[in-house]
């Protein structure tokens, strides 16, 4: 667990998308970031108010964010300075780059020295058990995708806020480094071992109240040969009560698998409700985010309705559309 | 790699189920064995000829295989002195243990002095690629089974058993760790983090001759929602030309998961075989093995007969009646 508020670390951002983790988190936790901290030469600005080390202390936040890539995956002098600074100011750091906080030998000594905290959010820090696959109370909705990448944290996230809005109990549950920085928890689920896959998803959707909805991001598709044995893990261990379908309707293949055609909307409905239903016999299908970023607004509504109609279900684009209709579905059952 | 011939260490085994590991490789692999080392008090014997560590070296032995279970999950001084001298005297070790080898002081100080190798078979000792989902030249068959430990690796070490006897060319692919130690190779695969559980599998069942087969051992089972996606990602990176259905028909539940019923054959012939497809869209399901540890002969052969009248596929139990049918439908695709 992440202690929150943030400072947003941009470092020396070449470019806005650089900084995409940082702009997640302010886009969907802005009350976890107190300010914004970039170095000379940033192209970043998430319009956060720039603030030194002491200045976002005094304003309460207890962890410093890398919220950019890295170049090269080198951890530069320039930024440990400021990195190891943080440490001695008494911040918490918390990172999802490849190349691990903790192997810095400098970063290491320093955080244990002062007793601050290094997250490296791509190394799962809790020894997870294995599945037991016992009923649980309360709701969980799972989205599965066609492919990787076509807007399952995305539309996790916006049926979450669509549901604070409402004042209904939900919980996003992240299972990638970017939701677990967004939101301070979650698993690594890419980085787990095998055995204890599902076990992390149950661990990370525990018991609640019978009208609470955990909100479980999804990752990669039963589809995807690379990574189905993950999206596996967490129709079996999150227990779905709901699946939403999430597709990106313009891909000619399946990512980074150039012989492989993305599936269509009904393979992956049959698919996964089968699959699901193993944990879950109630589980049930019930709506469809479409990630329509390369279509015109017209052309988005026009497959969203076409969808709708194939499929019976609310097809929506939550970044376009919002997640409004998908909510209405799932608050029904 | 685990270098063979192997001494098979039966320590002080309690009884001849705790030296199971032992017994599988004497009887998969009787080749690779030169003697067994017991030590006082030990109540397993396998009919292999006694030897002590110089004995074995002088046959050839390479490696000392620890193939009994300890007791406490503790390496005891007895056991302790008896692999330090095996190292002194030019053996690597390899061990199945939950307690590692190399975590023993001694033994991994020992192990580096003389220059020997501790193989630990539950840790995966490569790094394994992301799969890339390419099309591999070659043949290979997977069992899928209704369950866990339903008879999945003994239904594979028999196709390959039975195809080495009539010369084809096939290779068993241990994906366990008992299968590892049989054969000397494979891959851990419960203990592979997940984001390379495909690409492991890939990895052990590479381009190959048209004519020959990879005998890929199974694990988990689709409907057990502890491992599914161990198996998930076996169908995936393993893609298989032909799936073997494993089944134990007496079981009233799912292994360790007493609120779920067994699924039928029928269920797991149609989910395997539509997710083998993504991989592979030649994948056929050729025959059924069947667990018939629970029946008698009578038993046995009129449920493989019920079987096979109703899934109109060969049905039988290869410990009994042999992997020759099962082997018939494999060799004519």
């Amino acid at each position: 667990m992440i202690q929150t508020p943030y400072l947003l670390f941009l470092g020396d951002a070449p470019d806005a998308l650089a900084a995409k983790v940082a702009q997640g988190i302010k886009d969907w936790r802005p009350e976890n970031c107190v300010g914004q901290y970039r170095m000379e030469g940033c192209k970043a600005d998430l319009g956060l108010v720039d603030m030194t080390l002491e200045e976002a202390k005094a304003a309460g936040a207890k962890t410093l964010v890398i919220g950019v890539a890295n170049r090269g995956g080198v951890i530069s002098q320039a930024w440990k300075k400021v990195l190891v600074q943080a440490l001695e100011e008494g911040f918490d750091l918390a990172s999802g780059l490849h190349n691990l906080l903790r192997d810095e030998k400098d970063l290491a000594a320093v955080a244990e020295a002062t007793g601050q905290a290094l997250h490296d959010v791509r190394v799962p820090e809790v020894e997870y058990p294995i599945a037991n696959g016992k009923k649980r109370s309360g709701k969980r909705v799972l989205a599965v995708g066609t492919d990787c990448s076509v807007g399952k944290m995305y539309t996790a996230l916006a049926l979450d806020a669509e549901m604070r809005e409402r004042g209904m109990k939900s919980t996003f549950r992240a299972t990638g480094q970017t939701g677990i920085l967004i939101t301070g928890d979650g698993v690594p689920l890419d980085a787990v071992v095998a055995d204890f896959m599902a076990g992390s998803v149950e661990y990370i959707t525990p018991d609640n109240d019978e009208d609470h909805w955990d909100i479980i991001e999804g990752q990669g598709s039963l589809f995807h040969v690379s990574y189905s044995g993950v999206t596996m893990a967490l129709i079996h261990g999150g227990q779905p009560d709901a699946l939403i379908l999430s597709h990106e309707p313009t891909r000619a293949h399946m990512r980074g698998l150039p012989d492989y055609t993305p599936p269509s909307l009904e393979a992956v409905r049959d698919m996964a409700l089968a699959l699901a239903k193993v944990a879950n016999p109630e589980c049930q299908v019930l709506g469809i985010s479409v990630n329509t970023q390369h279509m015109n607004d017209e052309e988005a509504l026009a497959y969203c309705q076409k969808v709708e109609g194939e499929m019976g279900l609310p097809t929506v684009d939550p970044f376009r559309h919002g997640a409004g209709r998908l909510v209405d579905a799932l608050a029904e059952i």
